[in-house]
C-alpha cells in the first residue's frame, strides 16, 4: 500500500530525531513545529520539512517585563460579596484569586480606578467612604449598611501569563514566571518590535512563524488555591488598562467604569447579550489588536516567511469573524480542535489557509500509564471528520511532547489512519464543495457572525451544563449538507432576512445571548421574523427560543412555534389538549428514546395548528406548527447523538417545505452520512458510530447504493 | 358498641326519607341541609335535625333577573390573541368563550368600555382607529400594524350563573339557565333584600341559612365548548361593572382600566405578585360585599335563624382572613375539604364555627357502577384528619345526592367509621389545643395572611402543574405539631419579623407570589430576612426561594441559603466542588427515594458553609447552611408525602437550631404522626398509611409507646 503524504505537522523535540523520521514515513509528515516548552535541534530543522517556530512576543522578554512592570497586562477583578454585618466591614479583595497569578495595582490610585459596589441597592459607593490598606489587602468600609452586600472592583496587574501558568502546571514546570506585556504602552509596543526583528533574525532557517497568538490572552482566572475559577474563551478583560480606558474615553466621548468590566460578576460572559458600551470596548481593543498584529505581520513578511495564528490562547479581539481580522494579512490560521464545532470554527475562517490541531495533545494528562489517547482520538475524529467533509481545513497536526508518544504503538498507528483519511478528504475532493440543500441555515442568537461556529461554548470543545444541550445543534449542523450562517438580530433590524436563508434556528436558554433576550421586545425583530416566516420560511426553536416574558406571553413567537411556555402566572388557565403524533417526518428515523439533555419543563401546545410528537413529564417536547406558507419546530434540546443529528436534518427540510429534496445523497441509516462533491465526481459514505453498519445510499439520480462500513469507516466512490 | 352522635351535616333529599333514617343512627347526623338541586320534604324537615337551607340570593329569582338584564353581573374578557397578517383585521371576540355562559355588553358603549391593545409594542389602540360589528360579533382595525398581535378587552354579561351552570353540566340538568345577579346596582339590592325577606318568611322550620355564598362567584370561565377554560378560585372578575369603576374612580381617584382587569391575559391570577391597583380593587369590592353581607346577616338573625357561609362558590370578596371578614358577623363557614390545606383553610378561620364537607360529592362523577367513593374518600380522609388533629373543624358533612349513596354499602360503612373518628377528635381533646412548638412557623409570600393556606392553589384541592412540588409543604403543614402563620413582604416591611417566629418558609417558581419576584429586590425585605436569620432565625427556601435576577444574583439571599441558581450567564465559572453529606439530621427518616416532584436545574453550592445532601441532574436538590446564629435549608421541591412531611418537619426544627425538641410527642416511624393534647390528658397516634405500622412514641417525659396500628387508624391513649 502507497502511503499518501504531507498536510500534516508534527511537534517535535530535540532528542527525537530518529522518532521523527519514523513517523515522517508513517504519518506523511511535511512540518515540524516547536512548541511552549520544546525546542527543535539543528538536525531536526535540517531535515527538509517546513519549520514552524512558535512565538508569543507578550511573554518572549522576561526581563524587560520585570523591569517594566508598569507595562504588565492588567485586569479587572471583583471581590468577593461580602455581607456587612457590621457598619465597618473589611473586604480582602484578593480573596478566591491565585496570588501568584495576580497582583493588586498601587500604582494607580484606588479611590481612581476602583469601584465600591452595595449590591443591594446597586449603587457606587462614594470613593471617600472607603480606604485601602495595601498591608492588609483589605478595602475598609467604616459607614457599611448593615445587612448590605458590597463589593470591591479592583485594578490587578497580571503576574503570571496565564497559558505560560496553565502549561506550567500541567507539565510540572519549573521555570520562571513568565509575565505578560501589554502593548498599548508605547514603550511596550516599542520593544516587542524589536523583539520581534531580533527574534526574527535569529530565526533564519523557519519558514512560517506561528503567533501564539498575538497579545491577550481570553480570560483565564485562577483561584485561591491555582485552580481554574473561570474562563471565557471570548472574553476581553485582559486587554483592560488605565491608558486604554483614557483612550476609550477620548475616542468614544465617555469613560468605562470597573463595573462596565466587572458587570455584577458576569464580566459580560458571552452568554449574556452585549450592551452597547460593551460592544464599544469590543470594537475599540479588535482595531487595535488588528493594527498592532498587521504592523507584525508585515514585519515577519518583510523577513520572508509566513505569519500563522493560533486560534485561542492570545487570540483576545482578533476575533477571526469580525470586521479588522482581514486587515492583519495573515497566511493561516491553526486551532485546537476537539469536535465538529470547533473544526469548523477553524475552517470557516476567511483566511489563506487553516490547520486543525487536533485532540489530544501529547500531554501527561492523557498520555500516561493506563491512558488510552486512542479513544480520546477517535471520539474527536468522529466528530470533527464530518466537519472535514464539509469545509477541510488545509492541514492538520498535533501538539505537545512527541517524546510522550513514544509508548504508544496502538496511537503511532491509529494517526498514521486520520492522516490518511484527512489527506484523502482533499485527493477526493480536488478542493470542489460538497452537495449541499438549496437554501441557507442561519442560526440566530444576540452576536451573529461574529461567534460563528462559538455559541453555547465556555472554551474549547468542554461540556458544560446548559450548554451541551444546545451545542449538539452546532455539532450536528456541523457535519449535515447544509450552508450554516450565523446572524444577529442587528443584522435582521438593519437588511432583513436574505432570500437565500431556509431556515433560522434559535436555541437557548431564556435571556441569554443565544436565545436573545430583550431583543425578543424589538417589534422589529418579532414582526420580521414572523413575516419571514408566514411568507415560507422555517423557524427552528430550541429549548427556550424567542424567550422574554412581555406583554403577556414568554415566548413572543408562541404563534410561530405553536407552543408557549407556561411561566407560572397563568397556571388556572387549562392548556389544549392533544394526542401525540408519533408518525411524523422529523421523527421518521427514531430508533433509541429521545434524549433533549436537560430538557424543559412546562412547555405547552398553544395554538390549534401545533402538532405535538413528543412529551415528557407533562411538557412538550417535539412540536411543529404551520404557520402561513412556513413552518416551525420547537424541541425541548438537542444533545449531540447521530439520532439527534437526523432528527435536525429532517426538521431543517421539514420546516424549509422541501422534504422532497432531503433524499439526495442521504443515507437511509442515520449513523452513516453521505457527502457528495460533484464536481470532483465522487462522494463518501462516512460510519460514525462505532459499530458495523449497513445502509443504504440514495444518490441524486434516486439510484440506490448499498454500502457496508466497519466502524468508523469513511469509503470513498465515483459517482 | 355504642355509636357516638351529632357534628355531622347530610345532605338529605325528598323521598329518601327512610335512608335518612338508617343513616342518622349509623353516621350519627344531627343536621340535614338541602342542595342546589334537592329540596327537603315536610316529613324530612320535622325529623327533629337542624335545618340548613341553601340560598343563592344572586341566582333566586330568576324571572327578576330575565326582566332586569342590566342588572346582571359582568365581566372583562380578553378576546384571542389575533396576528395582523394584513393591515385589515377582524377579531372574533367571542372566539374561545362560552356563549351560553357569556353575551357581550352592547348596553355600554364599547368605544369608552373596552380596550385594544398592540400586544406587540404593549400600547393601546386608539378607540377611534376600530369599530364593533354586532352584527358579527367582530372589532375591525382597518389601520392595524401588519405581523403585530393585537386582542380585544371587552365587557360582558354573565348570562348563566357559573356553578348553578357546573352543577348543570355535571348532573344533566335540563332546567332553565340561571342568570346572576349583581347587587350593587341599587335595584338589584333592595330586590335581592327582598328575596331574602320573603324565603326568611317561607322557610320558617330553617334554623340555619346557608348563604351559597354572597354575591360574586370566583372566576368560572367556560371555552366554546361549554368546558372549564380557566378558574381562579381568588378571582375577583365578576366583580366588575362600569358602575363599580365609577365608584371605585369616585373613592380612590384614579379609573381603572380594561387592560387592569385583563392584565395580559393572566386576569391578576394570585400566582402573580399584585399590584397597588389589584390590591386597591380587592379592598374596594371587599368591603362592599361584608357591607351588604352584613345587612342579609342581619335579616337573618332577626329572624331568628343563624348565618352560615359557604366557602367557595359565590365567596369573591369575603376573604375569610381579609380585613373585613369579621364584620359580617357569620355563625359558622362551611366549606369542601379535598385534604389537609384545604381542611385548615376552612377550620383556621376567625369565625365561630366552621365545618368540613368532605370529598367525595356524592355526584355522579365519583358514585356510578364501577365507582369507588371509598377509595376517594380514604384519599381524602387520611390528609385531612391530620389536619384536624390540628385544628379540627367543629362539624363535618357531605355534599350531593343522597339518592345516589344507596348502592355503596361499604361507603355508608366506612362514612361511619369517619364520622365516629371525627367526633371522637372533639370527645377526647375537649376543645384543648395540640402541643406545639415552642415557635411559630411562618410562610412569607406576596399575599400573606389574606391567602393563609391558599397558596399555590387554582381551586380545591386539584392537582396542578407547577403547583403540587409546592403544595406538599402546606399539606405536610397542615398536620405537623406548629402554628403556622401566613406573611407577607409589607408584614415584614411594616413591622419586621416576629419574635416568636422561629422558621420563616420561601417557596415558589421565581417571579411568582410565591416566591416573592420583585419583592426580593427591596433591600428592607433582604436587609431584614438577613438580620433574622443571623440572629438565630430559620429560613427554608423550596424551588426558586428569594428569587429575582438582580445586581448580579438570582437567589437574592443565597448568602443564607448557602446555595445560587445559574441563570446562564455565569456558565463559565467553576462552581465549588463538594461531597454530599448522606447522614443529616434532616434526611435520618429518609427510605424511600427522594422526591422533589418537578425539581430544579443548575442549583449549585455557593457558600462555603453550605453542605449539600442531595444532587440530581448535577443539581443540587438539598442544602443547608449555618448564617451567624441562624440556619437555613434549600430544597428543590416537597411534593406531599410522609417521608416528605417527616423531612419538613426535621427542617424546621434544624433551622430553629431547636433539634433537641423536636422528639418531644415522636412518632419514631414517619408513616405514623402523634397528636398530644396535654389540657386534656390525651394522645393520638394517627397511621397516615394504607400499610400496617409499628412505631415508637416518645412522649413529653422521654417514656416510650410502642404503638401498632392498622392501616389508616388512629388510637387514643391517655398521657
Amino acid at each position: 500500500m502507497t502511503k499518501s503524504s504531507g498536510r500534516v505537522t508534527l511537534p517535535a523535540e530535540k532528542g527525537m530525531e530518529r522518532e521523527i523520521l519514523q513517523l515522517a514515513q508513517k504519518w506523511g509528515i511535511d512540518a515540524v513545529r516547536d512548541s511552549d516548552g520544546t525546542q527543535l535541534s539543528t538536525e531536526i530543522v535540517g531535515m527538509g520539512f517546513d519549520v514552524y517556530s512558535t512565538l508569543c512576543l507578550i511573554r518572549e522578554d522576561n526581563e524587560w517585563a520585570k523591569a517594566n512592570r508598569e507595562c504588565l497586562q492588567q485586569i479587572y477583578l471583583m471581590s468577593q460579596a461580602v455581607i456587612a454585618f457590621e457598619n465597618r466591614i473589611e473586604i480582602d479583595i484578593m480573596k478566591g484569586y491565585y496570588r501568584e497569578q495576580f497582583e493588586i495595582d498601587t500604582l494607580h490610585k484606588p479611590a481612581d480606578w476602583w469601584e465600591v459596589t452595595d449590591r443591594t441597592t446597586g449603587e457606587t459607593v462614594d470613593n471617600t467612604k472607603w480606604l485601602f490598606d495595601s498591608n492588609t489587602g483589605k478595602v475598609i468600609l467604616a459607614d457599611a449598611i448593615k445587612w448590605h452586600k458590597y463589593t470591591v472592583t479592583f485594578l490587578a496587574y497580571q503576574i503570571w501569563e496565564p497559558v505560560s501558568m496553565y502549561n506550567h502546571k500541567t507539565n510540572n514546570w519549573k521555570e520562571e514566571h513568565r509575565l505578560p506585556v501589554d502593548p498599548r504602552h508605547p514603550q511596550a509596543r516599542k520593544h516587542l518590535l524589536e523583539v520581534l526583528e531580533h527574534w526574527l533574525e535569529a530565526h533564519s532557517q523557519t519558514g512560517i512563524v506561528r503567533f501564539t497568538t498575538f497579545f491577550y490572552n481570553f480570560d483565564l482566572i485562577y483561584n485561591e488555591n491555582g485552580k481554574e475559577r473561570q474562563v471565557d474563551w471570548f472574553g476581553y478583560l485582559s486587554c483592560v488598562s488605565p491608558l486604554a480606558i483614557q483612550q476609550f474615553e477620548k475616542e468614544y466621548g465617555y469613560r468605562l467604569m470597573p463595573e462596565d468590566f466587572a458587570d455584577k460578576g458576569y464580566y459580560n460572559s458571552p452568554f449574556k447579550v452585549p450592551d452597547r458600551k460593551y460592544l464599544d470596548w469590543m470594537d475599540f481593543n479588535q482595531r487595535f489588536i488588528a493594527g498592532f498584529a498587521k504592523e507584525c505581520v508585515d514585519m515577519v513578511h518583510k523577513a520572508g516567511k509566513k505569519a500563522i495564528m493560533f486560534l485561542g490562547d492570545h487570540w483576545a479581539g482578533t476575533e477571526p469573524y469580525g470586521k479588522y481580522f482581514g486587515e492583519i494579512g495573515l497566511d493561516a490560521v491553526v486551532g485546537a480542535a476537539g469536535d465538529g464545532v470547533t473544526t469548523r470554527m477553524i475552517s470557516d475562517i476567511p483566511v489563506k489557509a487553516t490547520e486543525a490541531r487536533f485532540y489530544p495533545y501529547f500531554f501527561p494528562d492523557v498520555f500516561h500509564e493506563g491512558g488510552d489517547p486512542v479513544k480520546e482520538s477517535l471520539e474527536v475524529w468522529r466528530k470533527s471528520r464530518r466537519a472535514l467533509l464539509r469545509k477541510p481545513t488545509n492541514r492538520m497536526g498535533y501538539g505537545g511532547y512527541l517524546s510522550l508518544v513514544a509508548g504508544f504503538k496502538d496511537f503511532v498507528d491509529h494517526i498514521a489512519d486520520v492522516c490518511d483519511e484527512f489527506r484523502a478528504i482533499h485527493d477526493r475532493t480536488k478542493g470542489t464543495k460538497p452537495y449541499s440543500a438549496k437554501f441557507k441555515v442561519a442560526v440566530l442568537n444576540a452576536w451573529g457572525v461574529c461567534r460563528s461556529w462559538m455559541t453555547h461554548q465556555v472554551a474549547h470543545s468542554l461540556w458544560n451544563q446548559r450548554c451541551y444541550s444546545y451545542l449538539g445543534i452546532l455539532e450536528a449542523l456541523s457535519g449535515l449538507p447544509f450552508e450554516v450562517e450565523f446572524i444577529s438580530f442587528d443584522d435582521i433590524r438593519n437588511n432583513g432576512i436574505s432570500r437565500d436563508t431556509g431556515v433560522i434556528i434559535n436555541a437557548g436558554d431564556a435571556g441569554t445571548a443565544w436565545s436573545g433576550g430583550e431583543h425578543w421586545k424589538d417589534e422589529k425583530i418579532v414582526s420580521a421574523v414572523r413575516e419571514w416566516v408566514y411568507g415560507g420560511g422555517g423557524f427552528i426553536g430550541v429549548g427556550e427560543p424567542t424567550a422574554c416574558e412581555y406583554n403577556g406571553a414568554f415566548f413572543q413567537l408562541s404563534d410561530v412555534l405553536g407552543v408557549q411556555k407556561e411561566a407560572g402566572f397563568s397556571v388556572n388557565s387549562n392548556k389544549p389538549s392533544f394526542s401525540i403524533n408519533d408518525s411524523h417526518f422529523i421523527t421518521a428515523d427514531v430508533r433509541e428514546p429521545m434524549d433533549y439533555g436537560e430538557g424543559m419543563n412546562s412547555i405547552y401546545k398553544y395554538c390549534e395548528s401545533a402538532e405535538i410528537l413528543d412529551v415528557n413529564n407533562l411538557s412538550c417536547s417535539l412540536a411543529v406548527n404551520a404557520y402561513g406558507r412556513g413552518r416551525a419546530v420547537y424541541m425541548a434540546g438537542l444533545p449531540f447523538s447521530m439520532q439527534n443529528t437526523r432528527m435536525l436534518y429532517r426538521a431543517i427540510f421539514w420546516s424549509a417545505g422541501r422534504e422532497a429534496e432531503m433524499q439526495i445523497w442521504f443515507s437511509e441509516n442515520s449513523e452513516v452520512e453521505c457527502a457528495a462533491y460533484p464536481g470532483a465526481g465522487c462522494y463518501a459514505a462516512a460510519n460514525s458510530s462505532f459499530e458495523r453498519q449497513k445502509t443504504t445510499i440514495l444518490k441524486a439520480d434516486g439510484e440506490k447504493h448499498i454500502v457496508e462500513l466497519a466502524p468508523l469507516e469513511c469509503k470513498w466512490f465515483e459517482i
